[in-house]
């Protein structure tokens, strides 16, 4: 297969260097600035620079650029991209994409799947991508109006890439579960280390400062696009951690022990009915 | 030296262990039910079952046991503690503890220096310990009314079992930044997790939702008592943490990109100024 992916950031590299590893596909790399190209070429993660002309024969068009300029993409380029590819995007939202995505795919005739491969790091760009980023994360795909066959290919394609479960769902339903899985740790580590004691930590930590933390070492660009694209779902969910939070607060000044302990032991039996 | 260990769960479990590992040092064990303590001479973790005996020759007393049980068993056993023993516990709080034992010291003549290991897990009991648990962890040292040399022989101790920094601090510093380090980041993971959408996350979730999420697994019984012992101070920071929340939550509602992207790239500069 030819392989367009657009967007060689830490996703759209990792996802040309894990074909490159475990497939033997063709990959053409497009990115707005030259240098992370010259990099793809120059490691192999890329067999070709792209251009309107490699989308023309591209049997897979990948879309690792933000949403909105994902969408502003295929806008622009829509009639070049030949009618049997099928494009997949990898944004962090859905439900405000996913739609404009559809309509372009009737409009030019190509396949849309929507795509979110579930992994990341506090990092970002082609420097940091690497080819097993993806072993066994989920890879959440969002068939909408697209034909079973050309879903499976993408399933099977993720499956190739070492990617672990194949989650099929809608739009609203992966922003709901995005919501609370992924952006709510980042508003609440943004959050956490706001408190003026943070900057003064040194040597007064362990694991769980480091863990509630880690992602507040934030991309503020990409996630205040997610973030606001999302908006009532992920303000839902903090007004849910707001009010737990509440609830946990009331019970410590409360000062019962008893009491308070019975609240804090429903997360220990959340934790177990799942398994973690 | 004899060391004797009041208490086998994992605190205690892994002092022993080290000790064994890295030191010459004769451990006495002593635990409420007798299971820890027979597993502990079976794997070689203490050399002997500790009694009041044991006390009257010990150099170190370590209490591994919940906060107000250390000093229940402080007052219970103060008799038979040898004047020149140096008594350490390893309570998350301090502020509610230190100036009990100094009262306790004082009347029976041992010194002591209040002592926070700054590791532990999401699991509890004696199974669980293990001798490079503190490896590179911060030991934090109260030393409060102790004299210098007998501060100098923990932190000495301390160097010993291959814990990183040891910080000297107060009771009062002490509780402040635990309540931010350590407690928050636990309240925070049983709040999170009371989401009605936490159970149906399978397939949903990374790293970001694994790392929040992981300090649900609580042990309530302990925490309920260190939280409600440093209640006011941990009142304060779920406060600016909601405070700081609700901030982001009005970022996002509003919807400006840029102002929300500004807000969140705060959280990216803190890290990086604390070099994380």
């Amino acid at each position: 297969m030819n392989i367009v992916i657009a967007g060689l950031g830490i996703i759209g590299g990792s996802l040309a260097k894990a074909i490159k590893k475990y497939t033997d596909n063709y990959v053409y790399g497009i990115n707005r600035s030259p240098e992370p190209l010259k990099k793809a070429m120059e490691c192999g993660a890329i067999d070709e620079i792209g251009n309107c002309e490699s989308l023309k024969t591209a049997d897979i068009l990948v879309l690792g650029i933000y949403p909105e300029a994902a969408v502003e993409f295929v806008r622009k380029n829509g009639e070049y991209i030949n009618k049997n590819c099928i494009v997949i995007d990898t944004s962090g939202i859905k439900s405000e994409i996913c739609p404009k995505m559809n309509e372009l795919a009737k409009k030019y005739g190509f396949t849309f799947v929507g795509f979110h491969p579930m992994a990341g790091k506090e990092k970002n760009g082609f420097d940091v991508s690497e080819a097993d980023l993806f072993n066994n994360a989920s890879a959440i795909l969002i068939p909408g109006d697209a034909p079973h066959d050309a879903v499976e290919k993408i399933a099977m394609f993720c499956k190739k890439l070492r990617f672990g479960m194949v989650v099929y769902t809608t739009p609203e339903e992966h922003d709901r579960m995005i919501a609370f899985t992924s952006q709510l740790p980042h508003v609440i580590a943004c959050a956490y280390v706001f408190s003026p004691n943070c900057l003064k930590h040194n040597g007064f930590s362990a694991g769980s400062y480091r863990d509630v933390s880690r992602v507040a070492n934030i991309n503020a660009n990409l996630w205040s696009e997610l973030f606001i694209e999302n908006k009532q779902t992920l303000v839902n969910e903090i007004d849910t951690l707001i009010e737990n939070l509440t609830k946990i607060r009331s019970g410590i000044e409360k000062g019962d022990r008893d009491e308070l302990a019975a609240l804090l032991h429903k997360g220990k039996l959340i934790k177990e009915a799942l398994g973690e």
